[in-house]
């Protein structure tokens, strides 16, 4: 098998902490778990295959119809269950980001070109992809905003042109909204209001923002019933587990958690951004829970030794081994994170200083 | 969305004995429930991508390497991975069979070719097979032994047949062996010694060995590391999730309930057979933990009014409207199954004997 090149692999280093990986940092809600833990009792029948309960509890809470919503083991299996359904010929993503999208077309056998997004340019889309998109005519476009690992918003008037050439052109849109929950009124930048004016896929997940990774469930909005059915025909019936389905109804209904992680999330990002730039470090201006930076390589490795475990950016398209991806924890492991950065500095601050 | 065909569908019918899915009788083991209820406290981390501690237990178990182990979202996930990484042109399965491999092999575009399993033949598995896949000519075969939803073995010396053309022709043989739990001496009658061979894969899960089709967990074994390295290709990295990781360690340490459940199949199979074979139903030789039978159409509409949920296998390819299939349950249930059927004879006697 290959090497792990994802966050979050607490499996090889169980003692450090996991800035790795993108969860919610005030952790999973209790009544998250606790429902997860009932539903074990009911774990010798099958899944319910229509995810029934589950999709009318977020019918209610996306204010969107319960057709249009289909469940996922995780939004990673909707990427390649998208991936598999439409089969694009061509497929269009930006660079870099997440890499499953890639991995996912591929796999479908998809050609896939990229729209790069430039150090010059902070990382930023601009008119340059609405240009890359009407150039390279692919079938499909996945773009992810807040973007990982950058954290980085496609500005309004780039995502209008986006939505523009998709409309005129024909072109499968898919925006990644996983990680708007951690925007500060990121309901607002949602492309949701498009949904009925254009081939159009939004994909959110229940990992990040009620921490619940290891449970796997995400989901997709969509208001084209062929699409989903397309979708359904690819994946097995009961790929969403009973726990996952109960827990994902529980959640929902934490909305008081769900307003405070956005304080807490605001809060540490600023205290974590301020540490790194004390260091010398050049960090982007991420909106989400997560922190993108460039700082000197080995960077990693050395916080590895310090108990600290971050996300090298080095196997992302376009980036490179001075790039590395921060999740924001809570204050009292952010202290930690300070001190292991500030005894290395007291080690390595010259080297530091050259490598920047 | 599609009408739910599958068995199992406790949501729709929620106060009905489900004899309509494939679960082992004896209920999931309380250490298995434990264990997924203990994981939850972990679930903020993403599972294992690796699935290290799960296939270093089933490498014990299976008594093969480690690396020729590949788990997933249930046995499904698998049929569906193994279809898109290998993508056959033609593949051959029986008829009938588990409907999920014709939907991969479909999905992933591969034309599906049938070996039809015959009324006549008391839809047993013959020289026929070989032959037929001689004859076609495809690049995989899918087999399920015993067979679902009959029940029924394929003969060692068919099977001896298989092989020999597969290798010859090289074919790409894949045996579902998920129910091959239930039958006595089962072990000996694996393909297992033949994986170093020929190009063969084989499928189990735990779902129904012991009852946790709601946690979702499947394994294969191969002992070609680049199918397997293929079917990672086409999969999400994060598919087997932190409950279904732990459960499936502490299940395999269950060895006392899994001779207890052989027992109970057995002995409660035979009851049931009794008593379907009493009201005139024509029962095939299962020797799994479920009976196929051929009965009146309608009955499981009328056993649905005395709180009994069977299958119906009218949606099986070469099957019709008069084949029907029930798990084997505990001895109360089966009480009540026996009350039902007597309380239908009672009104729906002579309409019955005329169907047969």
């Amino acid at each position: 098998m290959k090497e792990q090149v994802h966050g979050g692999d607490v499996y090889r280093y169980p003692d450090a902490i996991d800035y790795s990986s993108n969860m919610n940092p005030m952790g999973t809600p209790e009544a998250v778990i606790r429902a997860a833990r009932e539903s074990m009792s009911r774990i010798a029948n099958y899944p319910d295959v229509r995810c029934d309960r589950l999709r009318a509890a977020l019918s209610a809470a996306e204010q969107v119809p319960q057709d249009w919503l289909i469940c996922g083991n995780g939004a990673a299996e909707l990427i390649f269950s998208l991936a598999f359904a439409l089969r694009p010929g061509k497929a269009l993503v930006a660079a870099p980001t997440f890499a499953e999208y890639e991995q996912a077309l591929r796999a479908a056998g998809s050609e896939v070109c990229f729209y790069s997004l430039k150090r010059e340019n902070g990382f930023e889309a601009d008119e340059g992809l609405a240009e890359a998109i009407r150039r390279e005519k692919p079938q499909m476009v996945i773009l992810c905003s807040p973007n990982n690992p950058t954290g980085l918003l496609i500005p309004d008037q780039v995502m209008e042109q986006v939505r523009d050439v998709c409309r005129r052109e024909d072109v499968f849109l898919v925006m990644d909204e996983c990680f708007l929950d951690f925007v500060e009124d990121g309901e607002k930048l949602s492309q949701k209001p498009y949904l009925e004016e254009q081939k159009l896929f939004i994909l959110r997940a229940f990992t990040k923002r009620y921490a619940m990774a290891g449970l796997r469930l995400g989901y997709g909005i969509c208001a084209d019933p062929g699409v989903l059915e397309k979708m359904h025909e690819v994946m097995q019936p009961w790929s969403v587990s009973i726990p996952a389905q109960a827990a994902g109804v529980a959640a929902l209904a934490q909305e008081e958690y769900v307003r405070e992680s956005l304080e807490v999330v605001k809060q540490e990002r600023a205290f974590l951004r301020g540490v790194l730039e004390e260091h010398g470090f050049y960090v982007y201006d991420s909106r989400a829970n997560y922190l993108f930076f460039r700082a000197p390589r080995g960077l990693r490795e050395a916080l590895l030794e310090h108990g600290i475990m971050i996300r090298s950016c080095a196997n992302y398209r376009n980036l490179g081994e001075e790039y590395y991806r921060i999740a924001v924890r809570k204050r009292e492991d952010n202290e930690k994170f300070k001190a292991a950065l500030e005894a290395l500095a007291g080690k390595d601050g010259g080297r530091w200083q050259r490598q920047l």
